[in-house]
């Protein structure tokens, strides 16, 4: 592979540069080819791609170093869909990204995991890093990303984390007991959840954080009062009147994301019942419109624009992705109108 | 200037193509110059682009005609604020493009109108195309753009539109009648309306509308009822708080967009009113949470996914956007549980 052995030498002394010419000439190809590899472009035969990667490793050539006065770097932010938090992961890259002078580029996954367009989209052109939001790598992803020889970020995974890849997330189990613990502070006893799918691990560690705050405050565990499945909105609405019409209904639920406090808001409203007073509701994210709903919902907040600057620093080799292949952020709690102490019922 | 006569034959007999290298000979560039004006990058000196660009009008170069099989097109989507409606155009424009082969960038602009860190980035690299949403061009940010010789679009101007630049928005002033006409229809005399600042034109044309409806309707408009100013949720909250506590307050109020409806719906809670019943809400826009509030919001629908695919298409080519240099799409009313016949107030 190594038939050049000004190769060697530029591998064992620092002081002088691989050209990319060397490159091509030990891999056997031309010189464009070694640029594409170099941009991560897709339209290399993966057989040429990974010969060229060997001798680029080998070789010691100084890639990834390109210089910041060059054009600005475009980094791709890829959801699996515009949820109600993506703008603020938006936001939060963007403004990291301005100022590092670098570009975001946005993409949706399609619900067919084997749908790539997005990735061919990306390979068939520039692209400087991949920050992936709330999503799970599929096989297939993670061999197109691999072949694009792109360095891959993920932003709050909903499943367990590849220890391959570097992940940020928060600290859902923390987070699910403050919201549990704010609620018992006020004097609720019959607290109920509405959690996720416990397919998802967030779901399950803010689960987990809610049963461990009532045990710790001597609560019996209602399995009556844990719904767990909500994915959207009506899902939501339909757990809490359940809750509602028991016979011994909560005073308080903790919604484990903002999207599911909305259907309890309006499961509550659907009742007869004012908010806080007669049903205390704590969310999970803070979405923007956490601040605008009536009554303005209190809830954990996740940090989702400084996670998604993380993500872009990370990119950047600002922060050493080497190191920290899984980072946490702290949640915390943002008190507004939605939680009261607890009324007596008449 | 046109010192290579097979320029001149280039402009008069489409059946030779004019080469870069001829152009750059006819300017007195480089190739490479030529090639960066082509892909509007900024980094070229404002006179020599002038001198370019000159050479590629007269000379009939073939521009703008990249083959859909080059790398993905980039377009820019550049927004003032990442506000709540942000996400559906950056869905709408992700969707439109991804069909294309096309890559969305997104940038911000920020506060200051001087500031033009985006338009810099965007120059210094390559861009096929901008889109502006919600925004005004100031004179600067028009200048660069015409130097960086890029198509641009408007979506929504929240001002009056330029002529010179092709716009896409809505039909403000029908959408503002046929808010007003459903609570009409719905029985309502007392009808408040919540309108942004009028130095927006859709502001001016939305509450226009309002009046226009009451006056076919006979009701009288009545000054105490029209509250314009709001640009955030607290002046909404309170200017409808000032309207309830009114000794003949209103049965119904429109908010010019879902944003202040939700002041609306805050300033009820706190006035003991319940929704819909004690107080019937519209909003404008339909921003994905009105479907998701309590009571869901009844409102007028900007197709803001449609308006921003628009955009792509136009930019694309695939609209004329010289022949069309302002499109207004309709609005529609989507009636959800925030709004209810007029009650007899006991």
């Amino acid at each position: 592979m190594t038939r050049s052995p000004s190769l060697r030498k530029g591998q064992q002394d620092g002081s002088r540069r691989v050209t990319m010419a060397e490159v091509a000439a030990a891999a056997a190809v031309s010189v464009p080819t070694v640029s594409k590899v170099l941009n991560g472009r897709f339209d290399v035969a993966l057989e040429t791609r990974e010969r060229v990667e060997a001798v680029l490793n080998q070789s010691g050539y100084a890639r990834g170093k390109r210089k910041r006065d060059d054009a600005p770097w475009l980094i791709d932010l890829v959801f699996p869909e515009f949820g109600p938090y993506a703008i603020e992961i938006i936001r939060g890259a963007e403004e990291a990204a301005l100022l590092n002078k670098c570009r975001i580029a946005v993409s949706a996954l399609s619900d067919d995991p084997k749908e790539t367009r997005w990735l061919s989209n990306i390979g068939s052109s520039r692209t400087d890093g991949v920050i992936l939001v709330f999503a799970e790598l599929t096989p297939l992803h993670r061999e197109r990303l691999k072949a694009l020889a792109v360095p891959v970020v993920i932003v709050d995974p909903l499943g367990h984390p590849d220890p391959r890849t570097p992940s940020i997330g928060v600290t859902n189990w923390a987070g699910g007991m403050t919201a549990t613990d704010h609620l018992i502070g006020l004097g609720h006893k019959r607290i109920g959840i509405i959690a996720g799918r416990p397919a998802m691990l967030c779901n399950q560690q803010r689960l987990d954080g809610y049963r461990a705050a009532l045990m710790r405050a001597g609560i019996p565990v209602d399995p009556a009062l844990i719904f767990t499945g909500a994915h959207h909105h009506p899902t939501a609405l339909n757990a809490a009147s359940a809750m509602l019409d028991l016979a011994d209904p909560p005073t308080a639920i903790f919604a484990t994301n903002d999207l599911h406090a909305m259907g309890v808001y309006e499961a509550a409203r659907l009742h007869g019942l004012r908010l806080p007073d007669d049903l205390s509701v704590v969310g999970f994210d803070d979405i923007p419109m956490a601040e605008w709903v009536s009554p303005p919902l209190t809830t954990m907040r996740q940090p989702l624009a400084e996670m998604a600057a993380l993500a872009i620093n990370m990119l950047l080799g600002k922060e050493s992705s080497e190191l920290s292949h899984r980072i946490e952020l702290a949640t915390s709690l943002v008190v507004r109108s939605s939680t009261t102490p607890r009324q007596d019922r008449s």
